[in-house]
């Protein structure tokens, strides 16, 4: 066999595998990794610094699957270099229940998935989070990290508009070590490419300041040089790689009808036929994976001279970048945040959860080094960037906040990339109202489990004349309904530490804050070395006697209940105040602190510049509901709270209604 | 004064409405309306085909602000024209509650506003959903609808993610008269563009096959020559206009500091001077007002001389031409859906909703045919081409199918923008989950109320192994949220037409069909002269007795109610089945209705293929939900019901283990 042919079996043991798999599970994608078998071929066998028996080796190389309906391509070419999350059984239950090769690549499942795709477009923009990282870690610790990020995208991942703000976000920043190579196929799901599309990628990557390139991608050869000219670009490549989807598949080839379908018997037969492949399903032969696996024990030299060069480092260097890499939080942090808890008290400032969420983090950047932050142009409104935080250039790596542009879905792409990285948290502000515009990243935050924080200001009508198209009116309960992601809304300075102090030690969990525009008084004027809005929901203000009433309210809310609990109480109607924070951290209590909150007052009331849904949990479909059942309106703040009936007034009227009510019927 | 002083002084009436109105609402964005007033001008006074008079008029050039924010901008230009929904009052009241001058312009709040905008990027693909429709009405109707689509964007717009889809669609579909003009300021609210972004805009466009110009935008002449030559482009036209943010304002000028706020007393009063503008506030010149009317009359000549040609049409083309652009329904379209239901009464057939939708369309299209089909690249899977439909392209405008690409977040704003348009019904496919791809495109249908139609897909664990990252959990409860939203979730085939009927009458609201991608059986084998869905919620099924429990679900799980049903019957618990395919409908009905249909049983159980949130309403805090309590899993459909027990024996385990509970606590 010569060397030519050995890369092409090479190949073809990938398109097989992925061809068998599918064809057992009946369910699959083949056309991707059988038109890109010979590009991750190329970039596993002759490129790759990675090393198989330890997939969390920090300095990696980053592979991405953004494509990731191909995930067979992703799960075969971890199999042959010899992953051991990935076994041949592993294989046979594609797209099982608890297989770790589900339908999609997904984080957590097999050691060396990097990321969760198949949403197109966040692989792409993960990965330029990846490149990023790498260009922060390199400056701080030198050559200790200094790797590439290879991505390989589809169309459906270039024409997806979160991929236009990844990709002139990468190329602002010059992030030359990250080398996308684009699967060139000229099919989409409903059919020719050019039924839906005419742009000039090339010409389009160039105007954003990508070096690109142009290659067969049936070429290992010029594969090969491509790959390696990219390597020593000053900006980041972007490598055209022309195949046909399905190559080798002589029927379906080339067609959409290769692209998310098993191939069939027949077909099958042909193909292997007309790739000259004999073996049996399942079956790689012996030399070929022998090549695979020498492949892999190859790329992992790179990895011992790294722990060998590692093992020279200072010791405090190696420690520090362990707990970065281990995720840890410095060892003082909750002594500086108790700190920060009592000055507070003290001092007890009436400003803007979003200027105090501002001061929390005067005092965290200082201990969480690790922290990137960032915005949406919004940087002066979400109050995101402290005294600590100098600027990220393309000159300069070693600042630590990040000007995203207009790019809120590339920035929660970003964050979910930095955060997988390795070594960083994360965060990142645009005003509530657009947490729209970056919700499929949110989600997989979510479905990751990854420790990214979404500072998300002017969360309600309380922002004013903007008017409704900023506004947040159900945003609250569409993030609350994300599965593991924290939606907290402190009620003052003192909320908003602790909900910050949590966000950062949820390691498994996304948080959003949702912080006010507009000044709120210090509701919490007593320092308690607990940190209540971990309970999610605790009795703020208790009632005199046994409670008549209790009122439920969030953030710039919880001023109306307090305010309210004097004029009832004032009137003799024993009420009590509940601060939520956080509905998920209540969901996660005992059974009897939820009940004993909730508690039994016969009037129960929730008062949140929001609508109701969700809030049913704490006050019943019976309850007083006090908040927003359509969009908001362009004005002034006092009257906009004044024109939705979000007030003292309205809240107390409510409640003696339903006193009279409840009343009458007693007397029947 | 010279005619090039005359131009620029009715350029500066704009600055400073502009300014004066924000300095009295001590709120709002100066620099575009200041940097953009001499593009303005010229397109006002020398282009736009407009009636100020009759700002209806259906072939009138069509002018989208997507730069929101400088609404200011656009408020003034109409009320120089001669609208009359503007007046000097108005712009005195800018931003207050009830103005129809709201901090960002809102459709539906003057006649003339063209789109609400604001969130960033959506007027831009507004606008190609605009020029689009245009030519699709020119292909119907020939040289009666034929004119521009001029759309002024920023930095901000083409930051966005959603741009690039849009742009790249446009550039595909050759839209020669989609004029863009961008306010190139060099400016972001965090600073310098140059800060964020290196694009080579010019080249970016190109790239999408656009024919693009450089001009200055405060030289009125050359501004007229580039919308000039742009008029004859057989492409769409981007023209880069370089100006300078809050042009006049000699301190603030070409900064961030005049984006958003107010100029303030001095600066104003150094404008005023700089500008030499000594007219007081509010106050235009009366010279110049009268050469801006005399504009609007004279453009509005184009209007008087369309009614001529129009009455020279043939009475019937007439009269199915206004029908259209009232957003009628064909006279006969609700005894064909009778017909439809008695036929689907008689065939009961055993088909996925996604199919059951298809076979509506094909009744559907064959008589509204002002509907415009499409999907994000999943034509097949999303069941939404019918045999009527013939595929649009640059060309053939004469089809009614749009092969959006995998662009959701553009489908949705052009979608908006030809339900804007008039004329139109758009409806356009993808699957639930990526619903959240397009979001902020839906909000503003919704806010807007304007009839379009998602149809999306696979909206459940249901639809098997793509795994988590393609199954919605959420999204019905997040789209729930929504206001002025339908979100119809479908149980069979009679629902579904009965849903699409809803939808397509929904004059003011748009609509979300949930669709599942498995066979469901036909439940309701009756034909009902009425429409159930209309409700929100119906009685499916008695109880023999008094109802113990009441079992409420919807789309592809009321099958497990009904089986449910039959079990608990069986076993002697009378049990009632509701089906709910639509939350916002049914609130909308009497509260006598709500009460009764929720009704009294001790034990009730809603059972849905997602989150619980919402729910409630139905069955209370104390209720029985099946469902789903985070994130799904890849593996086969009836694997994952068992694993997630969302099934019969579960409901039925669930409502013993209830009722054995409530005995005890009975007999205590």
């Amino acid at each position: 066999m010569t060397n030519t042919e050995q890369q092409n079996q090479m190949a073809n043991a990938i398109r097989f595998l992925a061809i068998d798999a599918i064809e057992k599970a009946n369910s699959g994608h083949p056309g991707l990794p059988m038109g890109a078998a010979d590009i991750a071929t190329v970039l596993y066998t002759k490129f790759l610094a990675h090393d198989p028996k330890n997939p969390h080796w920090p300095n990696r190389d980053r592979f991405i699957l953004s494509a990731g309906h191909g995930s067979m391509l992703l799960y075969a070419v971890m199999y042959l270099s010899g992953y051991e999350d990935i076994s041949l059984e592993d294989l046979r239950n594609f797209r099982q229940i608890g297989s770790r090769v589900a339908g999609h690549p997904e984080y957590g499942h097999a050691a060396g998935v990097e990321t969760t795709t198949g949403p197109l477009g966040q692989g792409l923009a993960n990965a330029v989070g990846m490149a990023l990282g790498e260009r922060l870690q390199n400056a701080r610790f030198g050559d200790l990290i200094n790797h590439y990020t290879y991505a390989l995208v589809g169309d459906g991942c270039l024409m997806e508009g979160i991929a236009q703000e990844a990709i002139s976000l990468a190329g602002h920043l010059k992030l030359n070590k990250l080398i996308v190579l684009w699967d060139n196929n000229d099919i989409s799901i409903d059919g020719a490419i050019s039924l839906v599309d005419s742009t000039d990628q090339i010409a389009r990557f160039k105007a954003s300041g990508w070096n690109t390139i142009k290659v067969s991608g049936h070429n290992q050869a010029a594969l090969e040089r491509a790959i390696e000219t990219a390597q020593f670009s000053d900006k980041p490549t972007f490598i055209a790689c022309k195949t046909t989807i399905g190559f080798g598949a002589p029927n379906k080839g080339g067609t959409n009808k290769v692209h998310g379908s098993p191939l069939g018997a027949k077909e099958i037969a042909e193909t292997r036929k007309a790739l000259a492949w004999s073996a049996k399903p399942f079956v790689v032969p012996a030399d070929i994976l022998d090549c695979w696996r020498l492949a892999g024990l190859n790329a992992a030299k790179k990895r011992q001279e790294w722990e060998e060069k590692f093992a020279t480092f200072p010791m405090s260097e190696r420690v520090e970048f362990e707990r970065l890499m281990r995720g840890d939080l410095a060892g003082n942090f909750d002594s500086i945040i108790d700190d920060y808890k009592e000055q507070l008290a003290a001092e007890a400032p009436f400003v803007a959860t979003r200027k105090a969420s501002e001061m929390a983090l005067n005092v965290i950047n200082e201990v969480v080094v690790e922290t990137i932050g960032g915005s949406a142009d919004l940087t002066g409104s979400n109050n995101t960037k402290t005294s600590q935080m100098r600027t990220i250039s393309a000159r300069d790596f070693s600042g630590r906040y990040l000007h995203y542009g207009i790019r809120e879905h590339a920035m929660g792409a970003i964050m979910n990339g930095l955060a997988l990285y390795g070594g960083f948290i994360p965060y990142g502000g645009t005003f509530l109202c657009f947490s729209d515009y970056m919700r499929p990243a949110m989600r997989l935050s979510s479905l990751m489990g990854l420790r990214v924080i979404y500072v998300m200001t002017h969360d309600s009508i309380g922002l004013g004349e903007d008017g409704p198209t900023h506004q947040p009116v159900e945003h609250l309960a569409a993030l609350r309904a994300i599965p593991n992601h924290f939606v907290f809304r402190p009620a003052d300075a003192m909320e908003t530490v602790e909900c910050w102090q949590l966000a950062l030690k949820a390691r498994k969990t996304p948080s959003t804050l949702a912080l006010s525009r507009q000044d709120l008084p210090p509701l919490r004027q007593d320092y308690e070395e607990e940190n209540l809005c971990a309970l999610g929901a605790y009795e703020l203000l208790m009632a005199s006697d046994e409670a008549k009433v209790t009122l439920f309210a969030s953030g710039s809310e919880v001023q109306i209940a307090i305010k309210a609990h004097g004029v009832l109480e004032e009137k003799g109607i024993p009420t009590r105040v509940v601060s939520v924070p956080c509905f998920e951290l209540f969901s996660q209590q005992s059974v009897s602190y939820q009940q004993a909150l909730i508690g039994n007052a016969p009037i129960k009331v929730a008062i949140e510049a929001a609508i109701r849904q969700g809030w049913d949990q704490f006050i019943g479909s019976e309850g007083v509901f006090i908040g927003m059942n359509g969009f908001g309106a362009s004005g002034p703040i006092d009257e906009l709270y004044m024109h939705f009936g979000i007030t003292c007034e309205n809240v107390v009227a409510s409640v003696e209604e339903k006193l009279e009510k409840i009343s009458k019927e007693e007397t029947k």
